[in-house]
């Protein structure tokens, strides 16, 4: 069951003998890889985190204790082996291997623990179903893919951590169990057993704190931290989600983006060694939208959206004329060659658009000849047709995808369909990392259905100075001291400048529609705490994980977490969440609603 | 309500201004400490996170606006401040001051944020209540003693993790939303909205996580990691803590401490210039108990537990002789030199360690002429009585006090006592740093209550090799691999070699009187991974909290955390927990029972 490590010392890691040790004596542990039996020889492939090295056991030379034991090994079984150095003949060479010059002639051997088969294989480039990885999550980080994902993460973080740091900034940890305040995604609850009837909420982010955090002076804080969102999960989100988040005092949009900007270059010099110039590219939200129908336009490709209303403008096509008379726009992307697509492929965009309710795409084929083949031909002149097509930029061959609607639904789906094609037509490369600043953010929008503002970032975002007049007269124009920073197609974060005027931030909780008694109840320590002097301030959170399955190029982000959850919210390793003992209700004083679902447990 | 920050730039901190500097222009921001007029001149002391310095405004040199406006200042106010720095003059330079011999005329001030009067000074060495300072604790952090804590925990962590990440730790996050595995303390529970009647668990140490961590290879993992208890607070107690936690593999014991000891030798070398020597001294548990009564012994003075069991047996005194006789013992302290406490001191001593479920104190002084002085005198012959004070070398002017009880109660009660004088007498100085390991654990220890041996350390605590055959006969004996390392009479971390076979896995389970089905229920996927080649691996975890409260001599854990809890569980800036929307709790599917506490909401 295991024999004892009593005694034995790791010298180095597997991958550290190297041949400058041939002859010198090592210890190495890790897990079986495999075993091969060549007669009187056994190679054993042993492997720790940092990779695989060659133990040979040579059945004429070793003891025979120590050769029938080495015939017991099986794979993932765990070892200590204790031999020399040697240099492979020249036949067993493995250049793909860091350590495939030389292997261990073993002189003892212990089995610190079996194995049993396990449930799939340790290696890269298997196909496992999802689930079961996830079930036996640590087997499936032994695979090496999986590991590297984690030692990114460790390495990020902590190159993050030493550059903050000496730009003099505090690490602070905010609590976890905080209060509810309901506006936003939904709060995980934690019931109170010395306060039954009340509940601490999870914290969505520690955005409160981290600006009181501020009027006490901290002057520059930042914290990776553990937040937490109860909504239906997406393949990219997580329930538990991890933020660096940052604060800094007496600085303007400016100074926030320098330190961050400076900061990404370092992680991806240090780590990737890919080069970053400064300073990154600023585009407004309203151009990001104009010409990438996207407030996290992936930069890397062209195929931008263009503007043909007023090409379009007075003719009786009727699709583009009620755009139009709502308010709405047509606009449209050259997709540059797909002129050849076959009709199906077309329909098939026609059918992606509508995930982003668009009612329908029309489409204009630029022949080889010139010459033009359109669905919408019979509603234009020739001439009109034509006109578009050169206000596209239209040559043969090409593609010209139009959209007419609301802008928000035209932004949407030509934003999205740009993207689409450039996976279709493998536009980018992984390792072409294009970063850009998105500013200027609108600071509300209309909320149909809650029939009301609402925050594009949250509460506490600054109005920009020279918008400062409209709040009163047009708040749906004012925009914010708002930034996001992008990564090809991706928000990897995202800040403001925040509101320090107690004046003003009364103001926007009125336009919100929080009533004096409302905005109390929720932000009342936030407002007093504004009483006594309170530095102007802003900061910025990354989504750690995103950055992570950019950088590792993983396909999840499930991938670059520990123990992560699949989209029902649960684990499928240790089965949380699961029933629990009805004393432990009774202490906290409260009951389960009888439900069909409850009542099958 | 607030000038703009716009278009200034700090240059420099408050305490960064000095003589080099004089006659260069530098831009400050921050608090105002003070303002002091003298009739045509103005002098603020202005504070950031670095300390004060001097603002001076000549009414006679300076704009009239500009005086107009600093005549308006008030305290905590925040401003930015553009001048020239210029020497004082003799008789205004303050020695006691980093920026004494400097001050900055201003040439340009703006008031950023106004402050009402602050409900208590913002200054250390004041009397305020508790309450206060936490309800307004973004006030309370601006007081230098509360920011210099903060400042110190971010050093320390940031000193423990290059050091750990030098020695090939991986930080690794892992879950918040855990598993309920209620065994040791109580789990704060979150209820599942997707899943209704069921729970996650707040993790009260991420010890499953990290030895699955072991089992896929990751080597070694640390973590400053969030844990959750919800139990009734005292002093040094709050529900979140923060455990600076890791795990290893292929170790054993004395690798763990030595990596251990290392870190902790250079955080005090590094923050507090002391130094310490290595390897710190080892103390097996048992002897620690019979020379300290304590698993934590503070060594920095003597006063040791003498048993004096054999001198006193044989007597007649009934308390001693029931002692002895249900198997306890009677054993002593020298409180050398207090034998001139005035009886109603004394008697407070008795009192004390009924507190440790002591019945009582047998006390003897020993005059200054070597005559006794003794309320138990009457029961022993005056040759006894000599023998007694022979035994714990009494010398005129000492004071011996004496318990007889069972084992546990008379280690509690002469351990704390001797703690308890120590402070009387005011033996330690808190700037002595005395480390030392404490080892050999016992593994299981009997809980009357529930009629079963429970782990000390935790269920998967391994037992030291040589004691494994006692598993079967006399579990009570097995000593564990454990250990504690104590600084100063406290804990600051504790760990252990895990077990890592599954067949001692399943006895401890057996010892613990868990049936199979339950081991399975509530550790199953740990008793899965075993199956699949477990390495030997160790750990510990260290409360940082308390680190950081002795490190900075403190007087309570709240003091080194941003936003600490209160007894009762409750933040009083936030006043979380609160009540929430019924409809958050029908999403949930639970209820609140009708208690009469409920009821008052």
């Amino acid at each position: 069951m295991g024999e004892a490590l009593t005694g034995l010392k790791r010298s180095c890691m597997c991958c550290d003998v190297n041949e400058s040790m041939i002859g010198q004596e090592v210890t190495v542990m890790g897990w079986v890889q495999r075993r091969r039996d060549l007669g009187q020889l056994i190679f054993i492939a042993l492997r720790d985190k940092t990779g695989l090295v060659q133990i040979a056991i040579d059945g004429n030379t070793a003891e025979k204790d120590l050769f029938a034991k080495a015939e017991t090994v099986r794979s993932e079984y765990v070892l200590a082996v204790k031999g020399l150095v040697a240099a492979r003949e020249d036949g067993n060479i493995n250049p793909n291997m860091k350590t495939g010059k030389i292997e261990i002639i073993a002189k003892e051997l212990r089995i610190l623990s079996e194995s049993e088969t396990t449930p799939f294989q340790i290696e890269d480039n298997i196909t496992v179903k999802d689930d079961l990885r996830l079930k036996y999550r640590y087997l499936d980080l032994r695979r090496p893919s999986q590991l590297k994902n984690l030692v990114l993460r460790h390495k990020v973080v902590q190159v993050m951590r030493n550059f903050l740091d000496k730009e003099g900034f505090l690490e602070i940890e905010t609590p976890v169990l905080g209060k509810s305040t309901p506006e936003g995604a939904r709060d995980y609850l934690v019931p109170s057993r010395v306060h039954p009837g009340n509940f601490y909420g999870l914290p969505q982010s520690p955005q409160l704190y981290k600006q009181l955090l501020m009027v006490s002076g901290m002057d520059r804080y930042y914290q990776v931290a553990k937040c937490f969102r109860d909504e239906d999960l997406r393949a990219d989100r997580q329930p538990e989600f991890t933020q660096v988040d940052m604060e800094l005092s007496f600085v303007e949009i400016e100074d926030i983006m320098d330190i961050n900007e400076r900061m990404m270059q370092k992680v991806f010099k240090d780590l990737m060694n890919v080069d970053i110039k400064l300073p990154l590219p600023r585009m407004t939200y309203a151009e990001a939208m104009e010409r990438f129908g996207s407030d996290k336009p992936d930069v890397r490709f062209g195929m931008e959206l263009k503007n043909i209303s007023d090409v379009v403008a007075g003719t009786d096509f009727v699709v583009f004329k009620s755009a139009l008379e709502n308010g709405g726009s047509v606009r449209a992307i050259n997709a540059k060659g797909c002129g050849s697509f076959p009709r199906k492929k077309i329909d098939s965009l026609v059918e992606f658009v509508k995930t982003y309710k668009a009612k329908g795409l029309a489409w204009i084929v630029v022949n080889a000849d010139g010459t033009i083949k359109s669905q919408i031909a019979k509603f234009f002149t020739p001439e009109k047709m034509q006109e578009i097509v050169d206000a596209m930029d239209g040559q043969p061959g090409d593609l010209i995808l139009i959209c007419a609607d609301k802008d928000k639904v035209v932004f949407d789906s030509l934003g999205a369909l740009r993207v689409e094609l450039s996976k279709m037509l493998e536009l980018t490369k992984p390792d072409d990392f294009a970063f850009l600043w998105i500013t200027e953010f609108p600071m509300l929008e209309w909320d149909e259905e809650e029939n009301r503002y609402v925050a594009v970032h949250h509460p506490f975002t600054a109005p920009m100075d020279e918008d400062l007049d409209l709040i009163d007269t047009n708040p749906g124009a004012v925009r914010a001291k708002a930034y996001d920073i992008v990564l090809n197609g991706y928000e990897l974060g995202g800040g403001s400048i925040r509101i320090h005027r107690r004046d003003i931030q009364k103001k926007m909780f009125e336009l919100l529609g929080f009533s004096d008694e409302d905005a109390q109840e929720r932000f009342g320590f936030l407002l007093d705490a504004f009483k006594y002097g309170v530095p102007p301030h802003g900061g910025l959170a990354f989504g750690l994980d995103r950055i992570i399955m950019l950088m590792s190029n993983a396909p999840s982000i499930r991938d670059v977490i520990a123990f992560p959850k699949v989209k029902d919210a649960s684990c499928p390793m240790t089965d949380a969440p699961g029933v629990v003992d009805e004393k432990q209700l009774d202490e906290l004083g409260i009951a389960i609603k009888e439900t069909e679902e409850a009542t099958e447990e």
